[in-house]
């Protein structure tokens, strides 16, 4: 299996550090949102700063029939995005694999509706500062674990070409042979961290992971994690990574490295924004797995209430709320 | 027991509500957080809209040394007031009695620290729209309760004639002779309802009763009221209004008198304008009392937890979060 051309569907944050770094090895096609975007990245390039200094040259374009055909599509668009991504692409090289980064569970059924490509799932963790359509800041430079998509013929030699081609452009990848375990650490941790930044618009800071009063919110993310462990084990499924861990070891390295600035999960980048997140993929799928196997979730369950609420607020045609000076 | 000489402490909304109507029938005297507004107050009068129809003549100062004695003093700041409030006021007329109509529980321990008076325990549902320091629109005409301070000595006669003076003054009022039922009613309904309105930025809407899909707010609701109910019934409590009842009979009044508009809950209010919230004394209150009674309440703890860090969020010198187009 020789992967030569990847097409990532998808130019936001994670998908313009996953192409920047694979075109330094294979050709890197981009399929973006909006015209100017592909615009820019065709003319200037892709440029990749921080942990990376890379100039990319990529074949860009928001209309998918102008893309060349590719041996390994990425899907790098936010969960919200991953239908539209793919439609695209639908009866598009029926030998290609099909790689998805995405939050949550549930993107490679989505990807399996529009065709028969053999599916790669993958769960990513870097991040990055977007400056603008053409220049990226690779701030966090950790892994992305990839493996055959649970349950399919997808072969690990192919999962193995796709790390193999991640690790020789410079970016940190783990090949798993069952990637699930790996899935749900990442949801259960996802669903804590990105629910609790979304409600209270804190960035992922050492609050989340401090009980020492009884009042400390890290009681709280502990407790939603204890029930996404419930669910997981619920399902029959063996962590690969605690996600308790995760979310400690998260916060000490962003206090350690930049003082109080933490990095802001994407769900509250979204609550900023007032743009639909992606709590269905992420809570609310721990929530209906949950459900499956029988295990109540109810701290979920209510995270998840809260943000759908929190989704319909931005809609209210008018406000009429004022900020009246304190008694 | 005659009341004709009332001190209201405290005039945002309720306060001025209190005080423009009382002045109809006793002399009425204010004490303001700032000079201006006792300046605006002693030079236009204080002007009631809406619900009535009121234009009272009134002494205020922000120096309480500077208010006339009084028979009866009504606290009607915030929780997040009263210390500041009552505390202009110790050692003065140790004969009067102290009304205290704040959300939540606790507000009569912290007026007691400050001297001996008589206390009457007050809960209140009057709301209005403050149009500027001295116009106050009357919006809610609902009822004020009041009773002895649960445990003391405070008479019955003493509240009814407050409630006498409430009802003659053209304000709605009843007099209860335990009013701890009705306290917890309340603390109730707004444990779950202004917590609830915080988190998701959302007014007091039909939302908050719908219980149809899985993911409808209206269970969250529910479930966090069903949790203050059992920490009623664990303190021994019959509640004097079904919580759940004053949520769905609030929602339904909103819808149908102003359409899309809703009444915007106080801590909501807060949150808009990043100030301190009642958390502590609501919430805060209620999760405290059902711990002391041993009683679980998981979900109010849970909003407890993420509002605390909410008002934390507001601290922090540089969110550094930037809304970038979606991907």
């Amino acid at each position: 299996m020789s992967i030569e051309r990847v097409c990532v569907v998808g130019a936001g944050t994670i998908g313009s550090l996953i192409a920047g770094h694979l075109a330094s090895q294979v050709e890197v096609s981009i399929l973006t949102r909006r015209d100017e975007h592909a615009a820019a990245l065709n003319e200037n390039g892709l440029r990749i700063l921080g942990k990376s200094d890379l100039l990319a040259t990529v074949v860009a374009s928001a209309d998918p029939s102008q893309l060349p055909d590719f041996d390994l599509a990425i899907i790098a668009t936010k969960t919200t995005g991953v239908e539209a991504g793919i439609s695209g692409l639908a009866g598009r090289c029926p030998e290609a694999a099909v790689m998805t980064v995405q939050n949550g569970l549930g993107s490679e059924e989505i990807v399996r509706r529009h065709g028969d490509w053999q599916i790669i799932s993958g769960v990513t963790f870097i991040s990055g500062i977007r400056h603008s359509d053409a220049v990226i800041e690779y701030e966090l430079d950790t892994e992305t674990w990839m493996g055959p998509y649970a349950g399919t013929e997808t072969p690990l030699e192919l999962a193995q070409a796709a790390g193999e081609l991640f690790l020789a452009s410079g970016l940190n990848a783990e090949v798993l042979p069952d990637l699930l375990p790996a899935q749900w650490s990442k949801l259960i941790f996802n669903a804590a961290v990105n629910g609790t930044a979304a409600l209270t618009e804190l960035p992922h800071v050492a609050a989340f992971a401090k009980r020492e009063q009884p009042s400390d919110l890290g009681h709280f993310v502990y407790d939603l994690i204890a029930e996404g462990k419930a669910a997981a084990a619920g399902a029959g499924v063996e962590l690969h990574d605690d996600p308790w861990e995760m979310n400690r070891l998260a916060v000490s390295r962003g206090e350690s490295d930049e003082g109080e600035y933490a990095h802001p999960p994407s769900m509250l980048e979204d609550v900023l924004a007032h743009r639909p997140t992606e709590v269905d993929a992420i809570t609310g799928a721990l929530v209906r797995e949950a459900e499956r196997v029988g295990v109540p979730v109810p701290l979920n369950t209510a995270v998840y209430r809260l943000i759908k609420a929190k989704e319909e607020s931005w809609k209210l045609p008018n406000r009429k709320i004022q900020a009246e000076p304190s008694r």
